[in-house]
């Protein structure tokens, strides 16, 4: 059986052991008989799955006890409209923050618009998003209900790497291309989320991450299955539940608990990303498309210098089975999503075709 | 390995040569050298693997050309918001009717009674839904935006034999229990939708089919991912489709193909509901909960004349692997959920029992 290294964006590369284990089990879940994707949603052996879920995930995230964690339908995006929905009554004004570092976040805006004011209070579009806006958050309005951010731009290869204390306002951040590979502070936060198909498992669902006393402010418009209250009050079932999503989650949050837990991870994925910018930053041949001192350790972006050879670069690459390395068309060049399940080896065989593809092109 | 015949009401039981082939290739899709779940969406293979199930759908449904097929989150329930969110503004007076002949109608109409008038034009509620409600559609109000019914109800056992015709004023079914294992005229419908959980997949994900003119209509307050011409407009993957479902559901269709298609399933779905129904019809130790005219082929729903049998059933039934048939708590009882993966050997396991637990505890 042939496996590659993948470098897409997401859905994205997951552990090896997981996939043998979800593929072992795939007819026979504990010992049913039957597949857990046939299992009832409202079983016994189902319903001690997600709790068993919620708990390691409570764990590995250092999640406070004053948060629920809720998994949702329909991915991040669905959370662009599900914030405003649930978080703009919070303050009379409706009116909600942005500080756009990529295209995620303006497009949560744009989503949040309909909903109540949605203010861009920074944006660092007109350098192409290549750095986290600068901004004082103590210039908020105090009738701002909430403000947005996307914590890691997957696009953009650009992350926060402190975040800001928004005090009374609520802090919501989407983490979709990195939680769970970073120590958090949660409580800074209101709300943290983010669709699984990154570090956690398929695609389809979201992880929700929100302070309690945030729950039940939803807009009467807010469809049922959008209302947070609806989630927290049903365990997540209110319908059913993407069963399948929820397994592999687990599976995935039990291999990061076998790595040594967040912390332990974090330091892997900081030695893989230095792997890469070294090799990038040692050359011209290459170029880092975000700043410095803004870089992801998620998703490295870099150009070639002479974009001729891009077409060279993927085909080679993809002949070494390092794949999906092709940038997204606002950013270009390439990029490398290195999420957790990503091995160090995997990032030592980008860096060496690198060097390899120089010493013949360069 | 251990395999049993699983009535649940779904998630469900899937063709075993389906779960088979999903376990072989789980860690190498395609010859890519990774799990279809890791692949990109927006990859020329899932592309394709989309395109292909649109034509097996469209080809296996008999779906007519005005007809688009969306693939959206969130299981049937979030259309509940979403049908009224995009077909309310078809008439000025923002009214839907609804033809309650279970829970799930009552639901839809509940949460469209959200974005206007949802008026219950026929309901069987006072006989605890145990048929399909009669109703002259010619008396509906003009001015009415969509008529919708649910064609098979799941809880109670029942099924539409006959659609009615609603002329200018676009019927919408919820066929959550029964699309594909039925000849349907699609040509009656405006909407037909369906969570793939119990004939065509795993959880998580619907499909619907809308004939193409009552797209774009939507409420301004519609959230993007509930916005039919959002999926539209980018082949269901606005942002990251759940692609495990769609994957799913291709090896269904396939293996449905060939059974031979719908007309052939039918037949067999037919077969295997008299099964079962003669059994229970054949003595009084049994009863049939829906009335016989409106008898459901997919959910067998039934009651023992002494429920003090009822846990003795259930365990005996579950020691033969015979899983999962214990009725919703609104009808009591049984309910044999045989969806069209359901094999004829398990509908006759299952009246062997009938009978050899009768003779023993008649």
């Amino acid at each position: 059986m042939k496996r590659v290294y993948n470098f897409g964006a997401g859905p994205a590369m997951l552990p090896l052991p997981v996939l043998e284990k979800a593929r072992d089990e795939f007819l026979d879940w504990n010992g049913l008989g039957m597949s857990v994707i046939e299992v009832s949603h409202r079983s016994a052996e189902f319903e001690a799955l997600l709790t068993e879920t919620d708990n390691l995930l409570r764990e590995l995230a250092g999640l406070p006890d004053n948060f629920d964690i809720l998994y949702v339908h329909g991915s991040a995006q669905m959370q662009f409209a599900a914030i405003p929905l649930n978080l703009m009554p919070l303050k009379p004004a409706h009116k909600a923050a942005f500080i756009e570092s990529g295209h995620w976040t303006v497009l949560a805006r744009k989503e949040a618009a309909r909903y109540g004011q949605a203010v861009t209070v920074a944006t660092s579009e007109a350098s192409n998003f290549n750095h986290i806006p600068d901004y004082d958050v103590s210039t908020l309005d105090a009738d701002t209900s909430y403000v947005h951010i996307t914590s890691n731009n997957t696009l953009f290869g650009s992350r926060w790497n402190e975040f800001p204390d928004t005090g009374d306002i609520p802090l919501v951040a989407d983490m979709t291309s990195e939680l769970m590979s970073r120590v958090i502070d949660y409580n800074k936060f209101g709300v943290v989320f983010a669709g699984l198909q990154k570090n956690l498992g398929p695609s389809g669902m979201a992880a929700v991450m929100i302070r309690k006393d945030l729950i039940g402010h939803a807009m009467p418009q807010t469809p049922n299955l959008l209302n947070y209250d609806t989630y927290a009050k049903n365990h997540s079932m209110p319908n059913t539940i993407n069963t399948f999503a929820v397994y592999m989650m687990n599976l995935v949050l039990k291999w990061l608990k076998d790595q040594g837990g967040v912390p332990a991870i974090e330091k892997i994925n900081a030695q893989k990303a230095k792997l890469i910018y070294d090799a990038i930053d040692a050359t011209d041949f290459y170029r880092g498309a975000a700043q410095k001192a803004h870089r992801s350790q998620m998703n490295i972006t870099f150009t070639l210098a002479d974009s001729a050879l891009d077409k060279a670069f993927l085909s080679e690459a993809e002949a070494r089975g390092l794949y999906a390395l092709k940038g997204h068309r606002v950013v270009g060049g390439m990029r490398a999503s290195i999420y957790n399940a990503m091995p160090l080896a995997g990032c030592q065989a980008l860096v060496d075709f690198m060097q390899d593809f120089e010493r013949r092109h360069g």
